[in-house]
């Protein structure tokens, strides 16, 4: 049994990483961290949760390191950082869900992350990336860094375009929509019900880290050049999932047929990625209420012939496949279990 | 493996039986049935649910009787008591999710499905109830008819009440609250997303068949007796999920922590129904949110000393505990296999 | 033109009374007060509202009174105490939204309002009540206490029953279903919208206060009695109305058509409560949908002669004909304007 | 008084135009008109409008010409082409909602309308535009095509660039997300609330009629060139209200305050263009719950320097000033009243 433990057990990424790991048949659960509701148990916290793990959350030290195999850090991204700076070298594999670690090219780190000092010896020691796209160098990971929950969208996304294609896309203009969930637990009054139900809330118009750590990491993994990539992103009316749309403008020629093929082949062997036609089931897909409470991202690729340009679909729960689920999916992947361990349950629809 | 078949495999509680039954570690599916969509394939009906099973959808003929161990009825109640007629006698266990068979009183039955010609000689065959109050007559059954949804929540929260106290309960009033699943996916201006969605929709203001069951279950089971039991239903602005308030009027004397160390002793060795305190977590319970995606029922039991009365509030996943979950945990029992199998998913929230 | 005055601006109930008064075409905004956001524009605390009035959020003092010919106090029950204390015999009208000076019987105030020190002197002189039902006392009241959101429907809906026909009710059992707007807008984790949306939440489920005001009001009232009613809440998934669902016991006998007429009857003249039949369109009514961001009450009336009980349904918008939109009724008529001036809208549907 | 006729008077768009119009003190409806449900009062088709009007839906046929000043066909756009066909020379202002002649390039118009013959000759004669661009040519029009509702908001929002700055927007990217309402009320199952509740429903991927709308109105409208322009769009999960996003690259020099007072300036006394900061306000604007039930149309112009673009963000209700709210002020324009004549109802919310 892998001995899990996870910081930030209050919160939604917390409680879903509890919920997974309870339901994981090779993991356990043996540490539960944060900084605040020290000594409450998971029921309190999580009301679908009434466990008896005999846990409470305590505050952590570095005597973590002897309970853990694995640690989730489901923490903001400073405290993540500190985290990291006191365990990276003690033992059990860090799996960091915040920003600290995502964007590896210092300026942008700083330009997105002004809060979290860079620390270029932990840095560079931490894995980053989508499962699917580097599954080999999970093997022995040490320390690995997890995509944001667009960022994974956007990544699956794009990837077969220039890793799998090898196209330049010249402009990627993205658009991303995403339930409350997303926004966390925080209280702020755009985020009470009466305010957040019926909204479509521009939140951030103009620009989002997730994008950058997308950039940065296609840029760094080569074949096709991705020159401008702009993202919007908007909080819409539901609470869990999130769908991104990739509108690509390339000079390479490219059809339907082709970019199917293409998709299909890049993601064979990879369960988690379903490629969809669109009109393939019941409603338009991909729709994130398809992908439901599962550790699925359901990709759609289509040639916009007449619009000169390319609509690259991607939707995901952004608690499984965005955060919890993913994280478990990389735990498997470190520990040499099946990718697939305790991640097998399908969509729950309608919800 | 138990060979597993589903007929009304397009409908709502069709394919969550079709989602349960392929994340059973014991169980196969193996028959996919009904009278429409006839050759389409699970993922054309079921937007998430992409599975390559190699199954397509069928006419159900008496053949089905060598494919499948046991089969489940997610039929309309007239359906179900065709198809019971066909294959009582052929073999495999038959599991109604309808209302076919849940009603024993003749009378009440032609009431409230004067539609479903009774069949004495079947109907009697057929063991009915919650599992967890007729569990050891499940270990031979041939013939189950599942509990309607909300039948099972009011049987449950009523039942420590009836039969553990024995307590008389002279008058008994149910308000149910569901959300849109529940009514299927007919084609229905009124269920249409514009005019559901806000909604607080009266559909069954003064009587609803889902108590008669209840009444008739409890009236022949015993201990304390039900006298007027009456019953209004709600469709709510949610999709899944249902809670049902029971406001009971008794001349016993009772008081809270009596009724809460009742209800703890009738539920123990019982995981699936889960006796919650109102306000032992972040959010008053029970509330169908807590249980969504898993086959928990939260009852919660207090007692209104001002008002004179007990309010008991039961909350379940409608189509989980309150159908393709119910049948499975049926199924385990009847195969002799851990209740549980299959079914320990916990609650998805937030979503 | 009366000049108006709104304290508790910021709140939900002072955003639709800033709404309601500026489209009102007798009415003149003249004074906003609060504790809080001293300073601010509407158009910085309600969303919608970018209007130009020239006022902002001002402390409230004596010298108020001279601005306005009536004041909203759309504040907390302790605080609507302590304004009405300072301003009732300083001349404007005084329009209270809270619960401070709703309940008459001290015993029953206390009770329910135990941080509310009861002020006989001046609790006696508000005059309280539907307006349906005591119009003739407004025309001249100086302070008008108005009852809450679900008194509002349970007493319309009661009210043909005891004071029309006389009935004796020995038993009345109330269900309430509300919006998160009921709520107003504190900031409580159950409050978010990912905990908010799709919950069935019982936040009193053992009584609520407003049946403590129907009680005191109805008893009062004469003709036929009320004897023991109870009452449970619930905040169900959507943002704006509520229902009431009264279970009423009677010994008298009665039948639908009967009650059809006397309803009809009873409300006869009174152009904000709609006596519907149950089928009577699309959708059952009656719903909050079908009377949002209108001054409506809907009320259908429902013998259930199997269950010998009588089922009055009644759903309002608990910000207009709940709070609002039921003040600019009261100072319609305490002013001598046609009861209906500035809340002719009708109902927003779909929405 | 305008006497005013409703076509198609049992769908969406057709009840809010009864609602607004019987609310208009200027206009009195004479006539409802209908295919279908024959005979039916609007309050049986329209579970919010219980009036008493005194007509019933008729079938349409010249002699409405004599009944009517304003006739609005709210119908689908091959009826809406016969209809102006039969009643074009007969008198009454025809007010178009449908699409029918909204296009005004004929290859364009067979490309996106190909079962709507076009005949020229009535075509050359509708007027189509948002009267904020098109003030002047209204006030004699007789034959008057009401832009889509996604269109109104794209139009609105880039119009102040093109029209006002003269920009030349080489490439234009239009996500569109809207409420369930947008897609009428026929019986789909994808429509169904348990499959619409929280979907994010990518329903027309690559190309949209009303992206193809604007850039035929922008072209002939002068000054700036758009150049390539296409658009998504997005059904999510709440009832009413839309939002356009386009993203607009251009060669031309901009920045921040520019665009700003370019917008301001623009709409300059036009009361239905709300130029909003995008923190002008508790929650990110625009947001189409800001505009819930009014006729207004919410802009915000963001310059995104880093991405280099400029982000333009436009919100309204798709049935008020996408739709029925339009229709009237148009209306107003044409018979020459005031133009916020019976629209001046502020926002509702939350709702």
């Amino acid at each position: 049994m892998i001995r899990a433990g996870v910081v930030g057990a209050s919160g939604i990424a917390g409680g879903e990483l509890i919920r997974l790991i309870t339901q994981h048949p090779d993991m356990e659960l043996t540490f539960l961290g944060g900084s605040s509701h020290i000594g409450r148990r998971p029921a309190e916290l999580h009301p679908g949760l009434r466990l008896d793990l005999g846990l409470t959350v305590e505050p952590v030290t570095e005597d973590v390191a002897d309970r853990v195999d694995v640690l989730y850090l489901a923490t903001p991204a400073p405290v993540s950082a500190d985290l990291a700076a006191l365990l990276a070298d003690r033992g059990p594999v860090l799996v960091d869900l915040s920003g600290a670690f995502r964007i590896r090219t210092p300026e942008l780190h700083d330009r997105w992350y002004p809060k979290v000092e860079r620390r270029p010896d932990l840095a560079d020691r931490f894995v980053y990336g989508v499962p699917e796209l580097i599954r080999e160098q999970l093997t022995d990971a040490a320390l690995i860094s997890l995509p944001g929950c667009y960022a994974t969208a956007i990544t699956l996304g794009l990837a077969p375009l220039t890793l799998g294609l090898g196209l330049n896309l010249h402009t990627v203009v993205v658009d991303g929509k995403s339930g409350s969930s997303g926004g966390g637990l925080q209280l702020r009054t755009a985020d009470l019900h009466p305010f957040r139900s019926g909204a479509i809330s521009p939140y951030s118009p103009t620009g989002h880290r997730h994008a950058a750590e997308v950039g940065d990491f296609l840029g760094r993994s080569k074949p096709g050049r991705v020159g401008s990539l702009t993202m919007s992103a908007y909080g819409v009316s539901h609470v869990r999932g999130l769908m991104t749309s990739s509108y690509v403008f390339t000079d390479d020629a490219v059809d339907q047929r082709e970019l199917q093929r293409a998709y299909v082949r890049f993601y064979k062997g990879h369960r988690f990625v379903r490629v969809r036609r669109h009109t393939e089931t019941l409603i338009p897909v991909p729709d994130p209420q398809a992908v439901l409470a599962s550790n699925f991202c359901d990709v759609t690729v289509l040639h916009d012939a007449e619009g000169g340009r390319i609509v690259v679909l991607a939707a995901l729960d952004n608690i499984v496949k965005g955060a919890a689920g993913q994280a478990l999916q990389v735990t498997n992947l470190r520990f040499g279990l099946p990718e697939e361990t305790g991640l097998t349950m399908q969509p729950v629809m309608p919800a």
